[in-house]
């Protein structure tokens, strides 16, 4: 069910021909109220594709009661083309489902530099809205596919209502997709600047955490809409709590899929003196190529894990590191610890586990490893 | 000739067996002055090998005058008694060349958090020690190699005077071994100060200019010794201009010789408001993981180019970037520009040049391209 597991909810996923596939390539989320409200966080890389620019706009103006989605074009380094394409969609949404151009947010994902064919998305967008429907929300998640091999979606629901969720995307990319767009809903009564700080909160420990090779897209979308369908108004945590476990399951998918990997690995960071400490590392340690091929290669190489761990300002003694790979602490006091023979990495999931010993924050980073088809998918020719 | 084409060293390379391979493994390399000096500098790595530790303190005391460097073995991450192995190094070396070990650099390369064969490792140094000779440079050059399949050495002769150099290593690098070794050697007359100053703007715009894979070494040391044996003091300039053109020789060897690397690639950054831009900018691009791909199958991905400038703090504006690659400008104003289809990417050198728009500093950062032979060289069990 998906974003239309919560009440006040339409979604539709349709094959409007924007992919040379045939695949479903465009989706509408339609939220009906009685009380829709919206927030949403995008990518802060400063390269941002026209749809992120104008979704921006039209959460700042006020709500958001619609999105619409492309597949098969990132629709980004597309000049002031671009930017008319993504103004086209979100008016043309509006007519179609009757609210204002203002109150549509655009996401489009997909190679980076081309323009969309427009009369295909327009054509598309007419039949997607006339497509809406109460359990739409599936064909919606899988319109939005890219290189996915899934579609991923996630529901939690709680006494009276119900937040769900859709994302597409994965860290490992095949040549210039972007990375992430999320829709998630909920037929909660809550207000605008409320969903800010749930959303963001709910995001910076799970996607945010999610860093499979480091690059940083130019599309990344996050929005949540509530509706108020369900008349409850969740008491305070509550609905942090239901929109966290929805974003964690999704991210948890995102790193699952993603393409090329034969790994799924958690850097855990305990003992930092700051969660910013704690995340620091994380993302050094994550990000660092040469431990990733030895990942792959299921080889306990903590020395990498260490060289990672130095390049970072984080408060830590050098002769004071632990680090455990799958439970097994292979360094201890920045030396050779345990037996690296006891560690068992034939396991699709890793653990890398890094003690600073220098306070009691800590963070975990999701990552995967380096291998030969990621290469292979991301060097194939673009076109 | 190399660190021997100056007057005033002799040098020598052995094997001492540290490698199972039974390739030479051991090199020494003596100032005999009449003028001996030095400066050095080493990985910026929080996580620093006992080796560094030592040479830092050396030079830190005073002259160096020796310097024993071994591959086969990184001694990194080895723990007090990782330090009294390099103590011992540098006691042995002291005493077989007749200084004081305080006055004896120590560099090693290899695996990291695994002991040296300290038996074999005196052993060998006494038997290089015989061996020094004025003609030795070469066979130091060879004793340092890891996975080079060249040894690296670099002359520049000026009037009376010469500058020599060898390297190991490169940015790309089989399991668990340290990245770059470098020591050059010249007859001029000069003192440490002079040497630090003139080694700093060499090493500032050659050797931390390579990029290969964004992992940076426990291990990196470059040392410069003057003998003063020519007798000559070179003019003002002069010297930094020999030292860096040595530099930029041997950091040009490195990028050629990178493990399972296809492509090498300049990252020009041209039009930034400062250096720090231009380097930053350079940096990310040079290590988006996704480019790299791109490059290595040939494709004009500008689009990824723009995704990694656009994660740096520089001062740019999104929609004013131009980018080329091998003299295309496939972006124009942060959009499609020339036809992709004008790039021939098929030779081994790139260039992608980057154009800020915001200013008059420029920076140049060598990188190669992510294949699939490394993530093989980089994920076999390390053992």
């Amino acid at each position: 069910m998906t974003v239309t597991a919560a009440r006040g909810f339409v979604a539709s996923g349709v094959t409007a021909g924007i992919k040379t596939s045939g695949d479903p390539d465009l989706a509408l989320v339609v939220n009906r109220g009685p009380a829709p409200a919206a927030a949403g966080v995008f990518t802060s890389n400063r390269i941002q594709a026209a749809p992120v620019r104008w979704s921006r706009r039209a959460l700042a103006h006020g709500n958001v009661s619609a999105v619409v989605l492309n597949s098969g074009g990132a629709n980004a380094c597309t000049g002031p083309a671009g930017a008319e394409d993504a103004r086209t969609m979100a008016e043309r949404t509006a007519l179609a489902v009757g609210v204002s151009p203002d109150d549509v947010a655009v996401c489009s994902t997909g190679l980076i530099g081309v323009p969309l064919p427009m009369d295909r998305v327009v054509d598309g967008i007419e039949f997607a809205a006339r497509r809406l429907t109460t359990d739409g929300g599936r064909d919606a998640a899988v319109a939005i596919k890219t290189t996915d091999s899934v579609h991923k979606t996630a529901v939690v629901a709680r006494s009276g209502w119900t937040v769900g969720g859709m994302a597409k995307g994965a860290g490992m990319l095949a040549p210039g997709l972007a990375t992430m767009l999320v829709v998630l809903t909920t037929d909660a009564v809550a207000d605008g600047p409320l969903l800010d700080s749930v959303l963001r909160a709910a995001v910076r420990t799970t996607f945010d955490r999610v860093d499979s090779d480091g690059c940083m897209s130019t599309n990344d979308t996050v929005l949540l809409l509530a509706s108020g369908a369900s008349g409850v108004t969740p008491e305070d945590g509550e609905l942090t709590d239901a929109v966290h476990a929805v974003c964690l399951d999704l991210a948890r998918q995102l790193i699952a899929d993603a393409e090329g990997a034969a790994k799924e690995i958690e850097v855990a960071v305990v003992g930092a003196a700051s969660e910013e400490d704690a995340v620091t590392v994380g993302r050094s340690v994550a990000r660092n190529n040469l431990l990733k091929c030895a990942l792959h290669g299921e080889d306990p190489n903590w020395g990498r894990v260490l060289s990672a761990i130095g390049t970072t300002d984080a408060d830590f003694d050098p002769d004071g590191l632990d680090v455990a790979i799958n439970g097994v602490w292979v360094c201890r006091d920045g030396a050779a610890g345990e037996p690296r023979e006891k560690v068992d990495m034939s396991g699709r999931r890793i653990t890398i586990t890094v003690d600073l010993r220098a306070g009691q924050a800590s963070a975990e980073i999701w990552t995967n490893d380096l291998t030969a088809e990621y290469v292979h998918e991301n060097s194939a020719y673009s076109s």
